[in-house]
Formats: structure tokens, sequence, C-alpha cells
């Protein structure tokens, strides 16, 4: 591999020269870029960045985190990179690379930051799945390396993030199957401590409440956020002796388990039980009857996380003057056939 | 964030003896190695592995190297997260981490690879979807970082590589078919230069060969290696004048859209057109009647990977006396009902 100085010698120009043609300065005439280049090329040089970017302190490299469990990737669940589009076209402005960080999901997500932050691959970092108390956002702060989080936490204060709206959804998926006539709502909600769980649970409580439902507890169902956790939730659902007549997912591929064990048990999905899911996706496009879930463009998800995460950093904070906005990011309800009946005022099926 | 002066400081030790209790030096101590681990964690100490990488010149990150098109990421294609699990078991026993490079859809590999090797962010890196001339192995040889290839290429000599065993996937379905009674047997290939393409292509033609049945070009149909690619080559399939009664299919998303396309048309899979399908995959699990198809443990792969990798890089090649071993990896025929049914000698269905 051949260094700037092989370079300059082959090319009998200044190291000065070649490094400034090479970084695209102005002051080199077209003609010296032009040859540098070609040379440069021939040659094999690689620029040394690490040696720049110790100089600088930067390495132009933005992390984005995630999980990598056994269940999400068997799921073949395809949330984060659908992320990545989005997120490369904003940091490519600037002439950033994305990486992505797979937490191994028999470490602690804290512990593995902590060893990623020390290597000082990245400049900056997006972090997602944010617990209720995650340590991982008062380690950003405390090292002073730019974050944004996909995800809010009662952890810190005053830090950039972005959240999907499990609030929204659950009011409205509350209200659609109210005005179907529904009272016995159940939801199938994370079994862990990640804080979208507690803000679904809140949300759901707070759309009862408003429709005069009193809440029951053994209607929330636990469950990993997985194929099989719908397939639990479905088996727990059956076993109620005063069965819900509806269910709201909170996990995408949740669907797939809670149809497989419903159908198993000759429950009928939008005829004997109704369902809503959660985000739309591919896998779950194949259900029959079609779900009712809710639709959001992961490539503009990526866009937002990636400039309020800019916003953020000083060397790019004047191109988002707007700043780093703490953002809800909305989602649609795209009308299935899984919530389609109606319950009379008996509580018995109307259609 | 506290650096090992302020930490030494503290605990009125010697930087020395804080450097080598922080580093698991055999001469320290325990009761000070525990005081030491107490402080660095309640005062928010990060070791700068930074400047020591540049001293020891390794980073301890192994990079992945993925495609992030469009097609793949809504397509969800879970093969990459698939590897991570088996990857990260073999790296962890080495205190290495793995990290995804995810190259952008609208941007050449080559370049891509080139400018993440400039930044200095692995020590080593595993590459994959090989084109049949591969400028990125050229690359990494040149550069001298240590490498192994997910697929082989014309380009390079004496690289260490594992690949799928695309020969031996088309043979036995050619075989398979054949001993149904079919003799027009189509395939679905790749549109682009990835290697696999040509192996496959070979495989197919070889098999034919040894049956006695003479290859037919407007059987090869080329498509993308996407579910749209699939919609695609049914499409074609049925513009055919003389249509085959079997096809094989090179990518594990293909036959979701191929299914769909047949059944726009009224032609059945496994009644009408007989169909064998890539690797076995969560979603194409949902198809009817079920596919015939090819299994393979993606963790066993990632395990295989690091320890290919690891051999070839000298800090570790001794864990790996084996050195990195070129591998054809299996996968196993999974029968489904797609292409259950048997020809006669006249060339129609018999059962």
């Amino acid at each position: 591999m051949k260094g700037i100085r092989q370079l300059a010698e082959h090319l009998d120009i200044s190291i000065g020269t070649v490094s400034r043609a090479l970084n695209g300065k102005p002051d080199v005439n077209e003609e010296t870029r032009r040859r540098v280049l070609v040379a440069a090329e021939e040659l094999g040089y690689v620029a040394n960045q690490s040696g720049r970017s110790l100089r600088q302190g930067t390495t132009n490299v933005i992390g984005l985190m995630i999980e990598s469990s056994k269940e999400t990737t068997e799921n073949g669940d395809n949330f984060f990179l659908g992320l990545t589009g989005g997120l490369q076209s904003v940091l490519s402005r600037h002439k950033l690379d994305l990486i992505m960080l797979p937490c191994p999901s028999d470490e602690d997500p804290h512990e593995y930051l902590k060893r990623m932050v020390a290597r000082r691959v990245v400049d900056a970092m997006i972090i997602s799945a944010t617990q209720r108390i995650d340590k991982r956002i008062d380690l950003l702060s405390r090292t002073k390396i730019p974050f944004v989080t996909l995800g809010r936490s009662a952890s810190g204060s005053n830090y950039p993030w972005i959240d999907l709206d499990f609030d929204g959804v659950a009011n409205s998926a509350v209200d659609r199957l109210v005005a179907h006539g529904h009272r016995r709502i159940a939801i199938a909600a994370p079994s862990n401590d990640i804080n979208l769980g507690f803000i679904f649970l809140d949300g759901y409580r707070h759309a009862l409440e408003r429709h005069g439902i009193a809440f029951d507890p053994s209607l929330v169902i636990r469950v990993k956020s997985s194929e099989q956790g719908g397939y639990q939730a479905a088996h727990e659902i059956l076993l109620l002796e005063d069965r819900p007549t509806a269910v709201i997912l909170i996990y995408e591929l949740m669907a797939i388990g809670l149809y497989r064990r419903l159908t198993e048990a000759g429950v009928i999905p939008g005829r004997d039980l109704a369902v809503i899911g959660f985000r739309e996706e591919p896998r779950a496009k194949f259900l029959q009857p079609t779900l009712t879930c809710f639709r959001m463009s992961l490539p503009d998800l990526g866009v937002e996380l990636a400039e309020t995460l800019l916003a953020t950093m000083p060397a790019y904070s004047h191109f988002y003057p707007e700043g780093a906005r703490n953002c809800i990011w909305p989602l649609e309800l795209v009308p299935g056939e899984s919530d389609g009946f109606h319950l009379g005022n008996n509580g018995q099926r109307r259609q």
C-alpha cells in the first residue's frame, strides 16, 4: 500500500500539494488534481484516515446499535435494515459512513456500548430498543458522544430522541375496536423493560378510561416480542375464562404466531376474535384474513434520525439550524379484515 | 470522561499499576485489581482504545460488508443478520467485535470498501456477494488486510473463501426433477454478474448433460434476486411457447413472487409447474403448497467464516492450526409439495 510520500515522489510534486489535491482543497489547479488522483488510483494509494482521524478526533463513522437476538434474526426482522437507506442518504451528504453494531444477545447492552465507545470506532451513535431505565443514555451523555435514541427512557434528561407513536397506536386501536362494539380488549405487551411497553400500556389504559371501560389486568398478556410471543399470547387468551373479543398487538411479527395458535384452536381471526397488529410488515402480508395494522416509512424515519443526530454534532449542526427536535413518529392505520366484525349491544357478533 | 491519570490520582496508586490492573496483567494483587475496577466503574473511566490501537495497529473490530439494496431490506432478507450470532460466538473468544458495513445500494462496492479500508475501522473483513470479477479481492490482497469472502470469484488467487454449494443444489434439483419425469426444466438465474449465478448455471448444464437433456438457452430466465424477480420469472415462463414443466430458483425469496404470478394465471405450483426453491426461509414457509427447498444453518456458517478469517490473522492463527480452508458449504434438500407431481413418458402429468 502506497502512502502520500511515495505518491509525491512519483509525481515529483510536494507532499503538501498532493495532500491538498487529495483532500479537495480549492488552491490546487485542476490538471494537478487530476494527475494526483490518477496516480493515487494506479499506485493503490490508500489514505491513512486513522492517523488523520486521531488528529482531528473523528472517524467519520456513525454507529447504529442494534440487538441481534436469535429471535430477531430467525424472524427475519427487517426493521433496522430498513432504516439504513434513509440514514445513508443523509450521512453521505457529509461524507459520513454508517456502520451497524449488533449487540450479541447474551451481552448486556450497556457493557457492549461501553466497549464500543472505548474502541473509538464511531463519532456518534444511534441507539435503539431503549429500556425504561437505560444506563446507555447516561454513558453517552457522560462521555460526550453525540447520540440520538430511537425510543424514550426514564433515564437521562434533555437528550435527543425519536420514538414511534405507541400512544397513538394504542388509542386509535382501542377507539376502532370500541366503535365496533368491543369492550373486552386484550393487549399483548412486551415481557421485558423496554420503554415502549410502558407507553403502550399507558395509552391503552387512557383510551379505555375515555370510553368508560374498566381496566382489567388479566387482559394484559405479557409475552416476548416475537412470532413465538404471538403464539403464546393466543394460547393465554384461549385459556381465559372470560375471553376477550379483541386483542391489540405491540410487535409486528406477533400476528403470525397468534394466527397460527388461533387457527389450531379453530378460532378465526376477524370472525371469532378481532385482531389489530402493529407495524405493517412484508411477512404479515400473507396472513388471511388480512391484518388491520399500522403503516410507517422506514426510509423516512432513517432520514429523520440522521438529521436529528447531525443537528447535535458541532461539525454539522449549522446545516440543521432547526436543531435536534424530539419527535413522535406517526403511524397510519391500514384497515384489514382481521377486526372487521361488529359486536351487538349484547356482546354477540352482529355480522 | 475520566482517564487513567485521574483514576491513579483518585486511588493514590501509580499509573503503571492501574494500567496493569485494567489490562488484566498477572502481577497485580487481587485486592488492588478489585479496587481499580470498582473505581473505574464509579468514575466513569473509559479506556482510550483508539490510542492503544494505533500503537498496536489494531482496532479489535471485524467488519462484515453487506449490501443494503432497497429490495433486500424491503424483502426482510435475514441472511446476514442470521450470520451474526455464529460470527460473534467465535470472535468473542478473542475479545473481538463484529460490525456490519452496509454498502449503500447506489454506491460501487469497490469504492465503498476502499473508503472503509482508508477509515481503518476494522482489522479484518468478511465480504459477500462476490462478483465474477471482483476488484475488492485485489484491493484487500494489496492492502494486506486479512479477509475471507463468502462466495468465490474469478479475481484474485489463493484467497480464503467459503461458498454455498450452488453446484450441488443445481445438480440435486435437476436429478430430482428428472426422476419425476421432467425434461423441460427452467432456471431463474440472477441478471447481474454475481459469481454464484455462473456456478449455478454451470451446475445446471452439467446435470442436464448427465441426463442427456439438451441445454435450451430460452429456459434460462434472467431476473433480479428478489421477490419481484420471482414474479417476473413466472411471467416470462408463462409467455414461453413451449412451456417448461419445472423451474429451479436460485434465491430464497423468489418463490414468493413466483407463486403469486402463477396463482394469478391459474397455474398451480406442484400441479401444473414443479418448483424447487433455494434456501429454506421463514417467509417462504407460508407458501401453499409447501416449497421443496434446501436447508442450511446460518449460525454454523457464521462460525466457519469467523474461524477461517482468524486462521489468516497472524495474532490468532495459532488458535486455528488447521489454517484457512476453503469450503463449499452443504445444503440439505427439504422435500415439499411444490415438485410433487410426476410426468409420464408422454410428458403428461401422471398424478
